[in-house]
């Protein structure tokens, strides 16, 4: 294996370990010593990989978001052929619940990431890249379903896409805080989106593309 | 001074203490010892009030809301002499982002909050308490709304209720990754309500009542 695949195959097999200390006891407070004897090395062989935590949370945190990305690609491809605007950014909003184990640990290293993002410039520039380019990708979802006329044109732009974003933010929050489960955060989910393309459609089935209704919104 | 005054005394003397290091350098690693230090104590004393950190981090975090608590009231009783569900629901929600320093400071404290809570059963019951009592404030006041004709009746629910909370939520925790101003996250609030009530209303200037215009949404 090449040189330059082996670290970051390494790095990503000491993110999966700090991945599992979050799901079990939590990151707070835990060492780069901690990961390390999680991961099953010394310390020194883990700072040979990263050189402070932060740097640690950052890696694992980008890593984590790129799997959690993939799955959101794979699961709307499974969808249907053609999916609608609407389907795809359900897919995105999903994605960014507790739906599943792992996308609830994702949350965790999220948490811990933002405790300390929010005393650190450094850190929050992830969060300063990320988002935009999640709220534009929306943006462009919202403006294609109104050129379809599925969404009234004046509800197509950015400021619609992060009230989205924010709203599943904020509902994945209340699911790790118990709260409310993650079913009803995922019911509100698509209680938003039909506040703003109308009436909910039925679920996928895969057994076939169910017909929009064209741009009547309420 | 009764005693038991007193002691609740200390301990918000202690609790701004650590909003001041909440404020500063932030709460990720920072020990009793350090609060105590800040406070002008010794460790001994502060542990006389609050036996751990989460025991203490638990009593900032209430203490905190309290005040927000109080100057959210205070800022409805400003408004006009008989505010409507909007406008409650407004200060409300504005009062839940960083518009200030105060207010911003207690966020801070929240996310101290949040990366321990996600991990620790008896942080989560301030939550799963809290949280519930805002969302059951919020439908009423939409039911109230809805009763006043300035609402459809089928979006007077805790559900909306749940969204507006999760969407504030939501876009104060990225004013804190600086991912936008918390001028932007007060007017995506207002476009929200826009969306719930219908087309925006002039700002409350305290030059008198606006009149609604009535249950037309859209």
């Amino acid at each position: 294996m090449p040189k330059k695949v082996d670290h970051e195959a390494r790095r990503q097999e000491i993110s999966e370990a700090l991945c599992r200390i979050a799901g079990t006891r939590g990151l707070d407070g835990a060492s780069l010593r901690d990961v390390a004897a999680e991961a099953g090395i010394s310390l020194g062989r883990l700072q040979h990989y990263f050189r402070t935590r932060d740097e640690m949370l950052l890696f694992a945190l980008r890593y984590i978001n790129r799997l959690a990305g993939d799955r959101i690609r794979e699961r709307i491809e499974a969808l249907t052929e053609e999916p609608t605007p609407r389907e795809v950014l359900r897919a995105c909003l999903s994605g960014m619940l507790p739906l599943d184990d792992r996308s609830r640990i994702g949350l965790l290293v999220g948490a811990a990431y933002y405790a300390r993002a929010v005393h650190d410039e450094a850190l929050r520039a992830e969060a300063e890249d990320g988002i935009p380019r999640l709220r534009a990708f929306f943006a462009d979802q919202l403006r294609l379903a109104a050129d379809r006329g599925e969404l009234p044109p004046e509800r197509a732009n950015e400021d619609e896409a992060m009230l989205l974003i924010s709203a599943a933010d904020g509902l994945a929050t209340y699911v790790l805080l118990e709260v409310h489960t993650p079913e009803t955060a995922l019911r509100l989910v698509d209680l938003h989106l039909a506040n703003l393309f109308g009436a909910e459609r039925p679920p996928e089935t895969g057994a076939g593309r169910v017909v929009t209704t064209g741009g009547s919104v309420r």
